[in-house]
């Protein structure tokens, strides 16, 4: 955790209820941090159904490997957190440290090693002393609440410079669900391999299969859009749990994720996890400024993105966003070393609602001072019109400034 | 130009002889410099051939674009470079001022436009006033010299801090031949697109196709295996100038590249091309150390190179050698991330000649004060072995630091 909080931290924070068939407790298990919390566990109801996606990185952390190898293979009866080991690149020792917490927690949750869940975020390459868990976590079971969701989301922060959730409330049918979720994440990696880990409980009662496309679609529209520096982590992970405790006040069963009934439910967990993943980038490392980049007129969905994301990592745009300069070069720079179809004298660019090059030119009726004053705001929109077809892409961004750099180039303690 | 020369700079610089068919002078045009020259000149002699690589930019400057169609269509008569404006993104505007440009040069060297090449180097978007080279061109051709080395490599500077050239003698058969160069760049945009420009120019006779292999071969061992920040100019340009006058001395005609009485020429063009190329990463803005990149072991060369590179651009990767931190869980994030197959219990990471990692965990012999006095050296080497296969590459960049903000989040002027 940092001592000074990203200026794009939020003014307030939402008021988290419940979600049915979720306790929540946190513990000082002193993985690597003196006096702070360093561990969550999540207690899940008998039935819960989880779905994730995890990092690409072919060198995945131990965690991740086993979190994929047992979705869909029974429920989920607990998640287990902890913050300040990553437990990556420890080799056999880490599978093992993983097999061992997940030991742990079944005997904590009465459950079986298979239906625990497992992240780790913080430094990589220790060897994670599992034991610590001994005795906590069976700790953690007995105490846990179902209100415990600020603390759940302080006691995962590694760099963070706030605690990030979200909540909302929508109608399946006649019965109304919760979807409670808790995000951590400053820079894709940060000092120490920092990670972003968010997980999303509901008590819709919805079947694995469709859980799991639900996540995989929401995932694509929030976390995949957002992009801090362009670094991947090798524990990146999103979950989704659900209780199914709904349906005891009557919601129906769904085990399609296309099911019409799902229509609010899909538009609500799009939402929650866009504001997790817009807060990540609120408190990207050394962030002054939130930027949203919409490219369109590409030739398709996929290639907008792509464009869209090589303007958003590149560092030369970042700066200048830093520096408050309206350099559209460098935007036409980006979208050149994107490799997508463009036509340089089709694109247009606007800086909020200026638009400042047009038909391949320096737009002539841009006022510079007006420019500037969109510059200076904290929220930035950049729009780029590629001219070309109907694709369209949203993403996220953050500056890049000299904040960044000391963060990151601060010796590992 | 920066007042503050790199702290990467060459602590000398080499004798420039002249290479026979090359004159070259300078002049200040006011393209949009005061008191310093901005515009070259290269004059060549008949028969001179032309072989060059450009830019991949889907978005490329007016320069590129008449480069591409002219190169093989006949000779090249001149070279035309002028800094302070880079033609990019100028519309119709820019490609009527490229061949107003060729037409002033192609008067005043007594040739076709099409057999005059043209390069800019600068900011983008602003129409080029071409006519500032009426007259100044004409006086150019007449007051051309062949030892104007040093003064060409200043008059194409940018953001450089310092002017970067390099030579070599070789022998083709029984004749001696010489190999110039000269290169700008520094970062791979800078403020106001600064790109990579880079000239070589022999004596040598080599047909045009056989040209092209040579400087596609050689860029791909050189400017294509470094990076300062992982951006593409809308300009970069290499091209290979080949003026034929050895043959008068005896040299051998050659027609093609792989000709074995070329094996000394293809070496010392890729080691000159190499040491212009690190110049340019020693030039880095805001670098402070120079960084070469070993990867081996990977499924394939061209694997390793996209290992490599995912190293040598990511900026977790970078501030931590800013910073002197030997953080090889960031190397290891990075090889993740570069989704080339990599097995992380295979995994082995060098700093320097210490290893710090070895089949995917740290390396418990390792010494973290021998690693540390690595980290504080200028030149640093990172060497990866991926444990997988025959696939090597190298590739060189340089640190990011807050220097490296500070210029390019500063307001355009």
């Amino acid at each position: 955790m940092s001592d000074k909080v990203s200026p794009l931290a939020p003014q307030s924070y939402p008021l988290m209820e419940s979600v049915p068939g979720v306790v929540l407790a946190t513990a000082e298990a002193g993985i690597k941090y003196r006096g702070r919390t360093d561990v969550l566990f999540v207690g899940l109801c008998e039935g819960t159904q989880a779905a994730g996606v995890f990092t690409r990185s072919k060198c995945p952390s131990a965690p991740v490997e086993w979190c994929r190898a047992n979705l869909g293979r029974g429920g989920a009866r607990a998640l287990v957190v902890n913050s300040g080991n990553a437990n990556a690149f420890t080799g056999v020792k880490g599978a093992a440290a993983v097999a061992q917490t997940a030991d742990i927690a079944a005997r904590a949750a009465g459950c079986e090693p298979h239906d625990v869940f497992i992240a780790s975020t913080g430094v990589i390459g220790e060897p994670l002393a599992a034991d610590k868990f001994e005795g906590v976590l069976q700790d953690c079971a007995a105490r846990a609440v179902p209100d415990a969701w600020d603390a759940a989301a302080r006691a995962i922060m590694t760099t963070d410079t706030f605690p990030k959730y979200a909540t909302r409330k929508v109608m399946i049918g006649d019965c109304e669900v919760a979807l409670n979720g808790i995000a951590k994440g400053s820079g894709m990696i940060a000092p120490d391999m920092a990670t972003m880990l968010a997980f999303v409980f509901t008590d819709a009662p919805i079947a694995q299969e469709a859980l799991q496309a639900l996540i995989a679609n929401g995932a694509d529209r929030s976390f995949n859009c957002v992009t801090v520096d362009g670094d991947t982590s090798t524990s990146d992970t999103l979950m989704l749990f659900a209780t199914g405790e709904a349906a005891k006040r009557g919601a129906p069963m769904i085990s399609d994720a296309a099911d019409p009934q799902l229509a609010a439910f899909r538009q609500a967990l799009e939402d929650l996890l866009v504001e997790l993943a817009q807060w990540v980038v609120r408190d990207g490392e050394g962030a002054s400024k939130f930027v949203t980049i919409d490219v369109a007129g590409a030739i398709s969905d996929d290639s907008a993105r792509r464009i869209a994301m090589a303007i958003a990592n590149s560092p030369l745009v970042k700066t200048a966003i830093a520096g408050e300069d309206a350099n559209w070069g460098r935007i036409v720079m980006a979208v050149g070393k994107a490799g997508e179809p463009a036509d340089r004298d089709r694109l247009a660019i606007h800086f909020g609602d200026i638009r400042v090059a047009t038909d391949g030119e320096r737009d002539p009726a841009y006022i510079e001072e007006k420019v500037a004053a969109v510059m200076r705001e904290q929220d930035i929109g950049i729009r780029v019109d590629i001219g070309l077809g109907e694709g369209r892409a949203r993403v996220w961004t953050c500056d890049l400034t000299k904040e960044y750099i000391a963060i990151n180039a601060d010796y590992r303690s």
